[in-house]
């Protein structure tokens, strides 16, 4: 009742596994193996969307996504990070469009997005 | 008060803009350009992810991960699918280990995760 | 002596596992999972290649070079490309700028290059 | 005639230009904004090719290839390798298995592989 998101569940699994036994479960043995593991399985199940996005059959989408997501909130964690601090950065860019963002952030790096 | 979650916020917004005229946002210019050009978004935004949690500046990682759902919600999106659907992928892991999952899926496929 | 180049060796030895029995090498048994499965270890060789490049270590990077280089060639055989056809790419591009490059290519896709 | 190799003529070139005016071509600002952004380049024309191995148009996969081989040769260049040193790493694999290989890396990486 207190959690009635399965997002925020699963984050609070996820958060809970940090420090522990690293044979106790798959998210705590990722914890164990440090930043750098952690980064490459997210970028390996990123890949995993991207092939799935383009496969055809779009329900193959789901656990894809599932994966993408636990693995963003492993990361998250690792960083002493929230799900609700990028919560905060998406209510933050409400109502800005997407082209004002870029500009705010000046950069040359890509084209970042607003809700708009 | 109907949708609290900022995410599902999100998300509405982003489904609402399939079908609208391109140059209204970059949201419908996304879907404009079709799957291909939204898969490759999501996947350079992971990238940029994996770069940005590697850089040591850990605060780095909240407006790519934004970045980065906000991709996964337009390629849900663009399929058809929900973010409640992906939702529901987590509640049927719950409670399932990691190790099983992967049994279950059978395939050469890297592992997948529960949230365990 | 015929080919000095041991990339040219490499992709010879790549190309005649095209069809071979799956269990008789590594090369083979990914011909046989198909492109999906050869696109998505291109993708992974990548991620680990970018991590590579973060972690400080610069010879860590010749060893996932060569595996990023292998798979490309993967990639090339499965396509019924050579990488003779990739070296023609690159002796066209030659004096060519990077700008007019991206100009003739016209699209929205992002920049190339030329080895200006 | 001494260097016949497109590819080793593009290293050459490539690696002449660290240190050079960043405005003179892409490749000088490449270097000139550094580590992580060459990083990420790398991984964006990565994404570029696994997309075009699953579009259905095999010839686009040579542009993508030639992109993904010079962002690799920046890395290269940028850590102070060369392209010798691939070829000496496939070189050292010949005539190893991928499994072996596999097993005198002996950690949780993927799986390497060897021209078997």
């Amino acid at each position: 009742m207190d959690q009635p998101d399965p997002l925020d569940r699963l984050f609070a699994t996820v958060a809970s596994r940090r420090g522990a036994d690293p044979t106790s479960s798959y998210t705590a043995s990722l914890f164990a193996r440090g930043r750098p593991r952690i980064a490459q399985k997210l970028g390996e199940e990123a890949v995993e969307t991207v092939i799935a996005a383009l496969r055809g059959d779009e329900r193959a989408i789901v656990p894809e996504a599932a994966d993408l997501l636990y693995h963003l909130m492993v990361l998250l964690a690792d960083a002493g990070l929230t799900l609700d601090e990028v919560r905060a950065e998406l209510v933050r860019r409400e109502g800005v469009s997407g082209h004002d963002e870029k500009a705010a952030r000046g950069g040359p790096l890509p084209l970042s997005f607003r809700p708009e």
